[in-house]
């Protein structure tokens, strides 16, 4: 049963405000420059999100397609398009919302989601020239 | 003395809401949807300037690249990159920062800093799936 | 009023064949090489339509992109998407189901959803190396 | 001798139908949905082959990047552009040619015509939004 | 017979230095800074070559494809990829190789390759962020 | 603490030509075929550089991406963009600069210029075909 990782892509439209409660004004101003703006800024993220598993031999697929959707549709994008992180998604009241932390929020929210075993990697691409990938390590 | 036309592209990060003033809370929700959401989102807006002109032939160029390049920073780049739309921009006070009402304000904005008479459209793209474009009309 | 082009893309997986009811058999082979190959190809399809219209000086729009969406929806995606062009789409019985044909007939489906005067073009991007565009001449 | 891994990307415009012989009309309804329509659609799907191996110090170079280009035309190009999979391909005649086991196909397929112990990794985008990796596990 | 723009897209690799015979040395570095670096540096270069005319009715189409794509091929890509623009091309020898005057040259070369009448605009993408369009004009 | 992987894009435009010292001219010609052109040609190249590290929980990032990209600019884009690779890069002196040994000249730039052990993965994207990935190894 040869083993496969399947990746689904999805692209949600999100502001959000780079601020650490832990630093001082002046050090998140220094850490953060533009992206510290106090009225915020935006991206269009999109996620990708790779489950690893065995192909069933009798379907040909690892995982339904419209199941892996559905679960990122439930989670991130219900959550997350069209709207502030910093203010509108519980997770990040106390967590700065840089992509680093959005690529471990979303593998924990797809986690719960997702058949046991199957997550394998989250992808957060926030501009064209940056991106996160999360591995659960 | 061939006519081209010479295209710049830059991306700014910006957060916006979509609301107008001229239109009831009941209405702004019904037409615009979750992009009317109160604490707003946010996009990576592509913005392509064009000018229309004839190749210098000491030169052979319309106009300097890197001048073009500078119009943009100085214009749109400086008042929209890593902003909120809606509050931190003067133009978009009274004004829906829709899309649109982008495009014919960059327009405006890049007008004042180009050789007169080159300026020829101003592409504004907001998603992979929807962009607009002002030609001065 | 400012005028202003505003454009819509969307993304169809369909097959077809290249095929002319008024040519031979050889005549076919000859023209339209691997394309006319009998049991078919496929492609991901980008249709971009583009709307132009002045800006609604009350909302910011020229038109809702909802609407704009769900006229491609009704239309193209509802008939096209995953189908076999040549054997699923009536306009394609007699009429072979090139680019250059795909797009007209697109324009012809989108004309009847869209307010009157509105649509201005329809691309169709078959490959990443080709593309056509009717403006309704 | 330090050691990369070296990809070369080609593109195919295919038409398929999923379908499983081990599943029941109904079953293969519910799980594969408008992918299952009977006529098949089609897609331009895109695959990159990997090789993993030392540079060599002579030349600079893993191996000829003619040499795995004509690989990937030799067998992938050959057996799948401008095809039916479902009908055309023998490997597909009792195999649902998901993309999961495309990805498969184009291992086995590959293997042979490439250098002992190098092929590293067959990726198969099908559409913007999904694709599958395979590394021979 | 309705009226289409088709549009065939290629790649070639190629170095350039811009420098004008007509300016000094000075003026040619300070025109063009780091373009005017004396060995040069390069681009992969998309051209993007567009004709117009009325869809055949028998075949369906506007000119064959393989006849667009040879135009290209005998013509921009056998005297500009893989090459020296500056001292490979004849007809950059007293031209500055802008993408202002390569979207000039490839238009005269490709007049003669086509059906007449046919050309409309010759696109010469040099970067992600600059692009130069030729309508003859 | 979550580990992940941080990539940084920047793109940079240079000539070369594919040339080693240590075969004879005609086994150059023969492997390299159109890359062993005397005058050299050009691409634009993409380099991605991955870190790999802990997310501090401080600030929430693994490290800042304004010295990521600093350390990109002041070696690799600093000594590489608008050059000529064989001629104005002293480590292309006696070697290859096939997309290969770029890969892993620009790793030993970035070494010293990153914190300790985060450097992960270098990706050299020289097309739109072809890309090198370098890990250490």
């Amino acid at each position: 049963m040869p083993v496969v990782y399947l990746t689904r892509r999805a692209v949600f439209s999100a502001s959000h405000r780079l601020h650490s409660n832990q630093l001082s004004e002046d050090e998140n101003r220094q850490l953060f420059g533009k992206c510290n703006h106090p009225r915020g800024h935006g991206h269009n993220y999109a996620i990708e999100v790779t489950v690893r598993g065995g192909i069933d031999p009798r379907t040909g697929i690892v995982m339904n397609l419209t199941e892996l959707k559905a679960a990122i549709e439930e989670t991130v994008m219900r959550s997350m398009d069209h709207r502030n992180l910093n203010l509108d998604v519980p997770q990040f009241q106390d967590l700065n919302p840089t992509a680093e932390n959005i690529a471990v929020v979303c593998w924990q929210m797809l986690e719960d989601h997702l058949p046991e075993g199957l997550l394998h990697e989250v992808v957060i691409r926030e501009t064209e020239n940056n991106f996160v990938r999360y591995r659960g390590e």
